[in-house]
């Protein structure tokens, strides 16, 4: 099932199932239909999620690891996380500004996933249920400013730095999908969720150990190699395999 | 004013002034008075905020970035930030237990304020304007992970890691105030407002380059000298000159 938060007519967000050409609206995401129906043609999508925390893994594949000259060795022990706050979502298709203070502004194209119901000390065996559905995200980075910040504010936590969606699946399983990310057509990263060194079960296990994750918290999963600066004019387009297509124009 | 976030009867959490022995309640933070009226005997203080996010500032007094070694020489060009998430809010009054993943757990009192408008592109002269209101924080540390986190999420944004509170004085000049930290009655920390590398005004300019503030943010001002380990058994209390104590039972 794909569920979509959007607007319509009179501007208020709204939550959906999208169901080929019509979105039936929904109390809250995944809730029940309230009998509407509205062509799909008609609302403009939401960034899927209303989120108390983002929550990030900062190295989950070795050739991101690398690329970045971060290789000590050893694979990591623990997945390296940090905060987004929700003033970074911006909507599917939504134009990002490159911010005047970077000079280094890259993409990061991530497999995201939303959660349904307040998790905490997930165990391996409960924490896919935790999910309520399974995303694209753009973890846009200000690069030259992850150096410089005491902790990366500026390089990962600016207004709009994480456009979401297009829509929540559901039904998806995480294990061993394509995370692609192309830039004005040219394909850039092109990974599969099975090379994480962290899998998404593992990743809620290791989170809810220290946080509690509630309803609509967004938890990116990490980025594989192929990461590269963007400027204006160009568009950035996340497809996980089974979950669309993330467009964002830089401008 | 003393704005202040309670539950009474029916365990929801409302919002009200504080007038001596009274809580007039009101419609929100600073909102309209319901006309209805409460013994403040009868309410359970809450955190005073809520926040999208939680914007602190990890380096602003000189003599605390000496203490943990971090004096490079030249005061920081920057206020280094970092966020905790709304997860990490904790009642005044209210026992934190220490976890047993960190073996050097420090308290940090502060000064705190919480966003009444939303905000962007601050200038000196319209900044104040944004804050609702004032209080005192604890931010609980990790201080052994600190190190070892890639950001710092397990030293900094685990639950119930800031303590918050007891109200919100909407009434408060912040450029010279006491800030004092007691650990069973014993001073740890006294510093002053003053003190600061970069004051209120300063952090409110320059978070809002970077991101929106929301009405409910809360910013965190930084600590002065004289962190250290608490454990079960201690207490430890905030005082902020004119914003009462913030009492925090470690366990």
């Amino acid at each position: 099932m794909k569920l979509v938060r959007f607007t319509a007519g009179d501007g208020a967000a709204q939550w959906g199932v999208l169901n080929g050409t019509q979105v039936q609206v929904t109390r809250g995401m995944g809730g029940e239909p309230t009998g509407k129906t509205l062509d799909a043609t008609g609302v403009t999508l939401l960034a899927p999620a209303e989120p108390s925390k983002i929550v990030c893994v900062g190295r989950n594949y070795l050739d991101h690891i690398r690329e970045l000259g971060n290789d000590t060795g050893d694979l990591p022990a623990e997945p390296g996380i940090f905060l987004k706050g929700p003033n970074t979502l911006a909507e599917p298709g939504g134009a990002v500004q490159r911010p005047d203070w970077t000079q280094n502004f890259h993409f990061e194209g991530e497999l995201a996933l939303v959660i349904g119901q307040r998790a905490r000390n997930l165990t391996p065996d409960t924490a896919l249920a935790a999910v309520a559905g399974y995303t694209c995200a753009l973890d846009l980075t200000a690069r030259d400013l992850q150096k410089t910040d005491l902790q990366w504010f500026r390089a990962k936590a600016a207004d709009r730095f994480c456009p979401l969606g297009p829509w929540l699946e559901t039904d998806f399983d995480p294990r061993d999908v394509r995370v692609q990310t192309r830039v004005n057509g040219q394909t850039r990263q092109d990974g599969r969720t099975a090379q994480m060194i962290f899998p998404v079960v593992d990743i809620l296990v290791y989170l809810t150990r220290f946080v509690t994750l509630e309803p609509g918290d967004v938890v990116l999963t990490g980025t594989p190699e192929g990461v590269g600066p963007v400027g204006p004019g160009d568009t950035v387009e996340v497809e996980v395999s089974g979950l669309g297509v993330l467009v964002t124009p830089i401008i």
